[in-house]
């Protein structure tokens, strides 16, 4: 295979074994958890409430965006139609005709593109079906023993964990083996599947989880003054059901679509590499590192535990311990792997900086978000004066957030240009890829960290709805505050590790583009690489232009639709607190009513962005070109990013601002000061958790499909009828879906309102 | 003089004798303004009071400023003497030594600065001087008739207007007369004194007038419930003097800037065509354009008046008919221009576009921002679930309006591709800074428009603390809210403006860029109009990740000055509600206290944040090179734009809710939607009028600074010793101007917080 040594060809079969065995491991841990014991019957009514919401929301997603994938499945089959199939692949299948490699390649693309879809889908609903299985014996097992209440948590957050690291190093090499040198055709496919799907999973399951937490918020905590969780407010089961299609579903799914997305781009880089040197090991070591990263994640999330029997214990101390013992495992292997395997150091370094770039990253997260650090204090500070400067503090320290993190990550770039320093630009694109597989390696531990935060969330909030001990609470508290900081944790690497895909993408649109120009032999002078992408063309500046906007049209839509789906279960609750007996807690509300609301407002959104992330870089590519079209990439990358941190360090610092004066800074809960910290936390939710985590795969979603669509806007490089038919009609889709989706629920809205805020406005 | 035909000689005296026409036109109103009289004593008091606030500022910054603006000169001086005199100036001096030579150019550029930051300072100083002798003139003139208020009012904005036009013109014309075709050298510093002016007197401004504002309502409307302009607020005079040093030095200068370096690309860009075709009609175009627009600006401000002795008019009627006045002159001379003298229409088309553009702008900033449309009543709907709903649509509102306001001026350069098409992109660049000199042709009757604004303000604000007669405050609330309209017009055109000139100045760096790299023998294929900014280049790709950055780390920093110079105004003014029988109305407040807390916090930022704008792009320049550079420009031109149009109308939008709620929507003023719509404005103050417009003046001061410092870039492109040290010494500076920044005012805020908060919290 590609004169792979009998070595390699053994190391490619075994990183197909570690990925099998990731996901024995995670059937085992499936087993662990259900033979526990799931609580009393209270309890288990509360937990049958949030397991048939998430249920519901999940199935009634699939039916939104099935079309869309059926629709897209046939248009990569055809895609490959359009341009003579690659020289590669005519080598690869040298007993086949053309055609007959065409049609391989379309169905492999094709196939390689549901099998992302499923991938991400199963990584989202399985990971939350277990998280649901999981919180409900956390809440039991809270009652006999701290040490079992962590190890179940853990466990089943690591499921999720398992299965993102299984099914994305399977899929990745399998689909490697069988295309070998032809592979990229099949890959994109597979990463594009993988990230449309994590874009539904996380805009759906953001608005849905951001809707029912500041609708409950705003009605319950600021207007009503209950308490968060209290059984009274209807939005309570839609709150915890929202923990788990967001941060577990839609997390879990993100970052399975980052871990596949940076080996796509690495086998790609690599395989760029391969062509140039003849030496298959630019392959094979990203896999080998991921296959290490599997095994030792197996190894340390096993280790995660408290002392036996103990009611109170350090769980940051435990989740901390597993993490070390899988990075020291990795590292030492690692730098085997370059000594013996690589003969040399650099793609070592590489990954090594992807590991220091985890850790920079996840420091300033801190700094700008935790309690102990000048930027959340000042916050806090400002409440005294008030919501406005509190809002004001806040959008300044999340400006400030992200410069600092962008910088990090020129820095990231500047290294792998060091570490290649004087090699071809191919080289340099390959670092900055095996940082971003180095970023990743321990994916297995960092999704079991973050799905571990729902889980004890939802733990909490069953205990208080079924009224459990005292000492069972109180560790279920301790659990939940230290799920709060791995879920913040995790959302750092996710943001940087998304950049990092994306400039790895935006490098493969290069080397793509350039192969593509050769095979339909245009002169050398006009190839992409050649070339490069000129901001200094008129062209490719207003391809940047329109590029960098993309990433605010996304965050305006989806806050808009977070706060009008909040607006309606505030009028919902609102409602409902009016039914006699229901304050007094005689009469239970109901909760189905908020779940359903949310789960319809989080389908309207989702067909519409997906729309405008397919298709604004066509209408690009088609009308400009594809130089303006990198361009394009460039502005979508750079406003990306910048929106992506600001929005979601500004939503941490202000979640933790609030948490310290709930905490009896400047009065504590029911102060002024108090008031005016919500008033920022609620602003923050929907940018920390909808907008700013949905521009992750949204910006890779639009690299993919501009890598997908390059041949073809190659090849209609020249503006025919059909073009303009098709971009025209393109637009008009786009300017509909943008309509739509400021519309859509204002009707419904409207409706609402007149019935119920008008009276409820005199009582208040 | 460059092959000039006579007409040729003959007009350019003429546009220098229309500058000076222009200049005189100021003069003669100025004298008109001062004959009128000023009113009783207690107005001249009230009067007095904002006049000495306002000379004290303008001298404290003066003060500040001066070192930099010294040490800035001498370094432009000796700037010249690193490169060798370019070919265009040794043909320029041909009786010259190259040493002497040198030393010409350096002190032309030295003087050319000097005399940018001078024509800023004095469009700045004298234009606010004149508002505010024209508010008390106004009050005093509303208890007559409307029609002499208005006129009034609108001429002393005029002044300001004339100015502006008046001393761009004048500086470009000379400057280019003196130094032909060795122009640019002295040309970029002319633009950079006058953007750097700009910078100081925006960010200076801006600050001193939202802390004023955002602390006024703070603790007199959202705590005490008093109404605005109420004498026994301690910040209300400050609030007025902010409302001058801000929307009349501020905006003026900036609009100065905006006006000049327009010409200044305008003319290096015609050169460059000069230099191609012979042809000295490129250069003449722009200035007989703009001359023509002066002109057309005295013959239509003139217009502007009410019908005699009337008691209510409509004043927006008699500024639009002098608007469309000199609309329709300038249109139809343009055109004569272009057949007669161009002998082609594709200039003139240019210029249209750009009035075009200026339309298209305005009417984008209208539908996002006033009253009448969706988003605006949407954020007002918002405001019945709580100040939360109220933000999270403003910044919904916001980002999607800066995503159009991009598709426009991309669409811009796009019609200049079109326009241009098939001829090299040099004439591209010429068409974009065409359509910028067309924007701007109406500086006049924009700057009045703007300064209109203000000066009505104050006249309000003058006859509410001065207690005059209802019907003169009827007719001074009237043209108040005309006020507020044409400032929001003017917004809108500066912000366009700079995103033009920015992407002008780009153009520029590419060409300067080459003749530089030939001129120091560098091959061809070297030569960045040869090679392009390549953002496809890891090092010009970190260029642009640092520079998309730069905006948003001085949004930061303004942001924060603002919120914490608020919050000591907010401090003081609850203090002196303490004394006793102030709130009573028996013992006056000390204004002046309020005015030096604003005076202070807005000097502290200035030299830090212009040391930002300039170190920034010197240090990417020499670490990562000129094309890296390039990459910076675009990024901060990208980021820029989005973020200043983000801000500004989210601002605008909030502002506007408040409105449609005190007009009596959802309750009115007093009622908890009012309440959280003034939340909204109070987040959209400083982004609106401090960090949004800051930004303006900050792209260009960048942009020049890179192109000022081009050759010294590509002379010292191997790392030396002293190339080193500068780089970490301005590293350093950089750290430390963000630290100061951030810092500063921090300990007295905390001191007087102590003494003052805690305290009052009990009282509320």
């Amino acid at each position: 295979m590609l004169g792979a040594t009998p070595f390699e060809t053994i190391a490619l079969w075994a990183v197909l074994g570690i990925a099998l065995l990731g996901l024995a491991y995670a059937l085992f841990l499936r087993r662990q958890i259900m033979a526990e014991d799931k609580g009393n019957p209270k309890m288990i009514e509360v937990w049958e409430a949030i397991r048939q919401g998430a249920d519901a929301y999940l199935g009634r997603q699939l039916k939104t965006i099935l079309p869309l994938i059926v629709v897209l499945t046939v248009a990569l089959f055809f895609s490959v139609y359009i341009v003579p199939p690659s020289a590669e692949a005519l080598e690869r299948f040298p007993s086949l005709t053309p055609d007959r490699v065409k049609l391989v390649i379309g169905l492999g693309r094709a196939v390689a593109f549901i099998l992302g879809a499923l991938f991400s889908l199963m990584v989202g609903q399985f990971g939350m079906r277990m998280a649901v299985q999981g919180n409900v014996r956390v809440a039991a097992a809270a009652r006999t023993s701290f040490d079992k209440a962590l190890k179940i948590a853990y466990r089943a957050g690591t499921i999720t964990g398992m299965l993102t690291d299984g099914l994305g190093l399977l899929g990745g090499t399998v689909i490697f083996m069988v295309f070998q040198k032809a592979a990229p055709d099949a890959l994109l496919g597979f990463g594009f599947g993988g990230t449309l799907l994590a874009l539904f999973m996380r805009v759906g399951g953001g608005i849905f989880t951001k809707a029912a937490d500041v609708g409950a918020d705003l009605v319950g905590k600021v207007e009503a003054c209950i308490p968060e969780d209290d059984p009274r407010n209807a939005a309570v089961v839609a709150d915890l059901v929202g923990d788990n299609v967001g941060d577990c579903a839609g997390m879990a799914a993100d970052i399975f679509e980052s871990y596949e997305v940076t080996i796509v781009s690495g086998l790609i880089l690599g395989l760029a590499l391969v062509a140039i040197t003849g030496q298959i090991k630019w392959i094979i070591f990203p896999l080998l590192v991921r296959g290490i990263g599997v095994l030792s994640s197996i190894i340390g999330t096993y280790q995660v535990r408290g002392k036996k029997g103990e009611k109170k214990g350090n769980a940051m101390a435990g989740i901390n311990r597993g993490f070390y013992t899988s990075a020291v495992l990795c590292f030492i292997s690692f730098a085997f792997l370059a000594h013996f395997y690589m003969d040399e150091w650099r793609a070592f370094l590489s990954v090594g900086v992807g590991i220091i770039l985890a850790i920079a990253i996840d420091e300033l997260t801190k700094y700008f978000t935790d309690t102990h650090h000048t930027p959340v204090k000042e916050i806090a500070r400002s409440s005294r004066t008030g919501p406005a400067t509190v809002i004001l503090s806040g959008l300044s320290v999340g400006m400030e957030s992200t410069v600092w993190a962008i910088l990090v990550i020129a820095g990231t770039i500047l290294s792998a240009v060091l570490i290649y320093w004087g090699q071809p630009v191919a080289y340099v694109l390959y670092g900055v890829a095996m940082t971003g597989i180095g970023m990743l390696t321990l994916t297995g531990n960092n999704v079991a960290m973050d799905s571990f935060g729902p889980i004890c969330d939802n733990a909490n909030g069953i205990g208080e709805m079924a009224g459990l001990e005292k000492d069972a609470r109180r560790i279920m508290a301790d659990l939940d505050a230290v799920g709060n900081t791995t879920k913040a944790i995790t959302k750092g690497v996710a943001i940087g590790s998304a950049v990092i895909a994306a400039v790895s993408l935006f490098g493969s649109f290069m080397t793509d583009v350039t192969k593509v120009q050769a095979q339909m032999n245009m002169p050398a002078a006009e190839h992409l690489l050649t070339t490069g992408i000129r901001v200094s063309m008129p062209m490719v500046l207003i391809g940047m232009l329109i590029g960098g906007a993309v990433p605010w049209l996304f965050s305006s839509l989806t806050i808009n639709a977070v706060s009008r789906a909040a607006s309606l279960i505030v009028m919902e609750v609102r409602r409902q607190f009016k039914i006699p007996g229901l304050m007094e807690g005689k009469v239970k509300p109901d909760y189905k009513q908020a779940v359903g609301i949310c789960t319809v407002a989080a389908q309207k959104e989702l067909v519409g962005l997906a729309l405008l992330a397919v298709l604004t870089p066509l209408i690009v590519g088609l009308t400009l070109q594809v130089e303006a079209l990198g361009g394009f990439l460039a502005g979508v990358i750079l406003s990306g990013q910048l929106l992506a941190v600001f929005m979601a360090n500004s939503g941490g610092a202000w979640d933790n601002a609030k948490k310290t004066i709930e905490d009896g800074l400047y009065g504590g809960k029911g102060s002024d000061a108090h008031r005016a910290a919500v008033v920022g936390d609620t602003v923050g939710d929907p940018l920390k958790d909808t907008s700013g985590p949905a521009l992750n795969p949204m910006i890779k979603v639009i690299n993919l499909v501009s890598l997908l669509a390059a041949p073809i806007i190659i090849q209609y490089r020249k503006m025919s009828l059909g073009v303009v038919l098709f971009v025209a009609a393109s637009l008009i889709i786009c300017i509909v879906a943008i309509w739509y989706s400021k519309r859509s629920g204002l009707k419904e809205f409207h409706q609402v309102e007149e019935s119920v805020c008008a009276p409820t406005q005199k009582t208040e």
